[in-house]
């Protein structure tokens, strides 16, 4: 008999799961809109027709090879143009039994095992943050935290609840008209202004902090803003610290800041959407010294930890804030008369049907142990060193911009401005047609990038010049891949000279 | 040599998927918290100590079959307990594929297949509800909505337009104390409430509208409830509409929504979450009539459709109100010096990483064809007049309550209070012994069914009285298993009586 379009499909999923582009296969097959929209058109197209009929399954399994082969390569060692990469191979596999018993998260009713699958993985992130003692229950009933689909939702939330601390009317009354200010770095993400946006908060309401060269939080800046903030008539009531900012992963100073938030009497959200994953590792854990002192913290385990999209747990110190923040107590779902109703996490969070995030990292986890975990963040921190060695070695071809942890931002110096110091302080120093030469050079070694396939490495503005950034987390990647990543942005750079 | 640990947990998923529990296999091996942990305690354990291992691969294979094992069976026919179930088995092994490719929606450059895409099945979902002429572009660059974790979510967002629309100022200034009124049904969902609270707006600025005995909203009533609440002084700015209530789907009148809100100048959002997908369907489609008149409209394909865990649409009408409302135009993410980066939807919606939700639909869609889509949607009516039959002929053994579409809510009734009716009208003149019995009997029966593991059907009170609801859209439901499962409320229930 043959075989099922289902065992076809998954078929191809899982010789791409265990045999992955690598080395000098293409992490892009570049084509534009017009040319993929033209090879579907081979298959069974991309549009629908005002009567779509139903395709044979040989039509759609060519169309899935279509889908693999110009879709980005994010496990080759060479994509390094996000704050994920490298998907955790038991990990997708573990997505992949979830969407098999495809169930929702919100009763233990419909997910007896994933409610406590839940509970288990949240108390081990809330012991190992400090959140928890730790000889605190390993499966409590209330764990310290929720999972949430991503990290400008966790912190969505987390400034829900910080609201609701001090002004538990506006669930009720809504907003009241008077002011209320958020403190955040300007290296922070920008789901502080979004949240703003969304709750009604403003986005005049967000003061951006004066960040170092580094990109981390100055807190006398910080305390400087709240109290005049606070002078002002506004009424500041949460600071977000970042642990591990989007661009050069800096990492704020939680013990200052938890003193900071504790003189005014602020819930301190912390934002390790990105760099919360150092805490797995004994000798990088220090860079979040301090977490164990905030209200709540989001954990991005996609990023750096290489689970799929997505897999977000933000931890919250008093969860028993939860509940009454978010229930409302819908009889049809929440029934109290119901088996094992207390284990019910759904009226505790915003959403309702909730996709099963956690089984993939504990399954995960299981497989690799702390240890295994720890690896993957040691090995990335290495990797970044040795880029940043071999820039330093570089005799000026590259600039060292600024960098943290796993990210290291660089320019590429054309030979006739050699040497040049790219520091933040020296770019806003450039000569205008220096500054526009090398402005313009970044997108253009991008694009070329792409066009070859050999790699993707992202690039962004810094004082107003396009740089790129080189981030680490897939273990995959050797010092044999970093070199080369170097070596191609010098030889495309050069190339776009000529 | 053996295979690996990824390779067996995926033909344990695969196995699962191809051939899944049915007939008289167990719709949930019901286990307690504390059985569950005992027999995780035999493989990995579910906790994790301080230093957790790395486990051997037979023990997490081991693992896996308990999680497999003692999941409920949402693709069971006789699992009836929410608004999912039976997961369409080509959207499953599509989840796969995406997972495996593991990337983000927000750029063209990190997913131009998918971003395409989203476009192609965007733009056909909005063909199909009125929202762009049948003539429009398949693969438009603004396409006519975006993809939302959830429906509770694309609620959230959908308010936030609409309250953008009116008073576009307090996205930068924050709620400034007037209140803002949004209408919906009492019947309808409580993501309304959920997100007026996280928006700032307020519980109390929600107004209940009176439904009738079926569920659907009074057009007069909700006439009488913007009138009143503008007299009040406060500012109306929102109706929500239901196309297919939680419990019984009722599909409110869209046209007479359509033609208050349009006489108000209020925004239209409609919550098809449920019952959206009855427009597959010429047949059905009828009940959404006016659903092109509205500002903007949810659409769970995980809830009716089957696609996994989660697959939101919310169509906008103006899809050029999304950025204003949302982009903040991160210099990192969103470069316009970066190739077709005109297709970046990133910066129309909240999340920044996106979850691509996209493509196990369009390949169940491909698969399936518009008449399979429609077949699902007819079937499912189909069942439902089945069991309505089957109750109305039972000679007082079950109660009708209330229903529509896919929805039967019933009562059973003990033989020696037959007849009794238990329309909702008559429930409130239940003499108080007979209430309180029938109230406790549900409970009861519902747990018999989860020990036998026989079926899951959902009950809920309906006038403070518990009744069962059967909701039918999984295409493997037989008229045989509606008779099964209205045989073992009959039965369980005679045994709760003695």
């Amino acid at each position: 008999m043959g075989k099922s379009l289902e065992e076809r499909i998954a078929a191809q999923a899982l010789s791409y799961v265990v045999d992955p582009p690598t080395g000098l296969d293409p992490v892009i097959n570049l084509a534009s809109p017009a040319e993929l929209e033209g090879l579907f058109d081979q298959t069974v197209g991309f549009g629908f027709g005002d009567d779509e009929g139903a395709h044979d399954d040989d039509s759609i399994v060519a169309a899935v090879d279509l889908v693999i082969k110009h879709s980005v390569h994010t496990s080759h060692p060479r994509f390094i143009n996000q704050n994920f990469a490298g998907p955790d191979s038991v990990s997708v596999v573990g997505d992949w039994l979830g969407a098999a018993l495809n169930t929702t998260g919100a009763t233990f009713e419909a997910a007896p095992v994933f409610t406590l699958m839940e509970s288990a993985v949240l108390s081990k992130l809330g012991r190992i943050a400090g959140y928890v003692d730790a000889d605190a229950e390993q499966i409590p009933i209330l764990p310290p935290g929720l999972f949430c689909p991503g990290g400008s939702t966790a912190t969505l939330y987390a400034l829900q609840l910080a609201r609701h601390r001090m002004r538990p009317d506006i669930r009720r009354t809504g907003a009241t008209g008077e002011q209320m200010t958020l403190f955040v770095s300007d290296s922070g993400h920008y789901a502080a202004s979004k949240s703003a946006a969304l709750l009604g908060i403003g986005t005049d309401s967000v003061i951006k902090v004066d960040s170092d060269e580094r990109g981390a939080i100055v807190p006398d800046a910080l305390r400087a803003a709240i109290t005049g903030s606070a002078e002002a008539g506004q009424g500041p009531f949460a600071i977000i610290a970042t642990s591990g900012t989007t661009v050069t992963s800096a990492f704020d100073d939680l013990n200052a800041l938890a003193g900071i938030a504790e003189e005014f009497g602020l819930w301190l959200h912390v934002d390790g959407c990105y760099g919360g994953s150092a805490l797995f590792s004994a000798k990088h854990r220090h860079l979040l010294d301090g977490v164990e002192r905030s209200d709540s913290f989001v954990w991005n385990l996609h990023k750096m930890m290489g689970m799929t999209q997505q897999c977000t747990a933000l931890l919250v110190r008093e969860p028993e804030l939860l509940a009454p923040c978010f229930a409302l107590n819908a009889d049809y779902l929440f029934q109290p008369d119901k088996l094992n109703a207390e284990f019910d996490s759904g009226d505790r969070t915003f959403q309702c049907a909730r996709r099963i995030d956690v089984l993939k990292l504990w399954l995960a986890w299981k497989h690799h142990g702390d240890a295994g975990f720890a690896a993957r963040i040691d090995h990335a921190v290495e990797m970044a060193e040795h880029a940043r060695r071999r820039i330093e070695a570089s005799n000026g071809e590259f600039a060292p911009v600024v960098g943290n942890f796993t990210n290291v931002v660089f320019g590429w110096i054309p030979p006739n401005r050699r040497p040049l110091s790219l520091s933040p302080a020296h770019i806003a120093g450039l000569a205008p047609e220096i500054h526009a030469e090398l402005h313009a050079l970044a997108p253009k070694i991008k694009a070329q990038m792409q066009a070859n396939g050999t790699a993707m490495v992202g690039f962004q503005p810094i004082e107003g010049l396009n740089t790129f950034r080189l981030l680490f987390m897939n273990p995959d990647v050797t010092a044999t891949d970093v070199d080369a990543m170097l070596d191609l942005v010098a030889d495309y750079g050069a190339e776009a000279l000529t």
